[in-house]
């Protein structure tokens, strides 16, 4: 068995979900592993991961509509304040959400389900650079 | 170290909390495996995992109803209303709870605390067939 | 490649987000490991885990007062009531979060950010002594 680990930088142009599967199917392919298990961390904690649809535009507008209204960016509601309105929804939406994932891997591809693809979800409105560590446990 | 991995199906009939704990053991048990890392994935985006308490059913009754009510199935709140009124409510409870556990293993057995059941959370009211990767890395 | 676990006690006194970044960092010097894959596991279905900044202690504060109102110890809402107003709530709160987290490891350190603390999430109200398991699989 053999460990490969790589730091993906993905940057983001305000809040949404981005779609980075490709970049981590890319990755894979480079190690050559066949088997394995694929582990995904955000080094984060104003940014997650989640894995959704990857067909309908609109279900990623209707995540993003669900999370806006579920916590809000509203000051009176927080006292972590100092770093704007947007920062400590972020933190919650990251507690709700995933730090980290972790994916088998077969024939050197994610055993993932033909409609699931693996998302960024960037709760800031400025631009950021965000840090994914890609970690793979492979077998012979 | 080994790797061993299987693609369980399991079928579900309607909304609601599929304890599934027994079938992944059964699995381990077939593995041999003494020590390890077990990791659980579904392969869908409108059905998803938790752990939770497998002694008193109204645990699971209370949870269903608050998802139920935490995201409601009402297709004023959405745009992706074209797979029916429990298909972006699946998509949206998927994304608050898990695609994806690993549970270490110890002497053959999910080192997992003597209350905790593994489910399947199924989000749509049609009965389906969930596919669930179980996936382990196996010490020597 | 070595496998490692432990078993951690983490003690509580009530509800609340207890940082546990240094045991869990303690414990992997111990093992004298320089790559791997660390996951961590609490065997509870009333308190769970999560990564959130740790920084300001009102990130901390605020976290708290969401999961309060989102999740609200109101016997009304449930009929598992029989352990207390808090149970309940506290198997919902860990069903939003996290029961299990791996972080991946590079020259004998978890790969996380710079703000990013691990936490036990405490939803009871009486102090516990909470399980939590370290498992470790080290590279050469």
């Amino acid at each position: 068995m053999q460990m490969h680990s790589y730091r993906l930088q993905i940057p983001t142009r305000g809040k949404g979900l981005y779609d980075f599967t490709a970049q981590i199917a890319r990755w894979l392919d480079e190690t050559c592993a066949q088997n394995g298990l694929l582990t995904v961390f955000v080094q984060h904690t104003s940014a997650s991961l989640t894995i959704q649809e990857n067909a309908d535009p609109d279900v990623i507008h209707d995540i993003n509509t669900f999370f806006a209204r579920l916590v809000p960016e509203d000051n009176r509601l927080y006292r972590h304040t100092v770093e704007g309105p947007d920062d400590m929804p972020a933190h919650i939406r990251a507690a709700l959400t995933l730090t980290q994932l972790s994916i088998p891997v077969e024939s050197g591809r994610m055993m993932r389900g033909t409609w699931q693809g693996v998302y960024l979800f960037e709760y800031r409105a400025v631009p950021h650079r965000r840090s994914v560590v890609l970690h793979l446990i492979a077998g012979a």
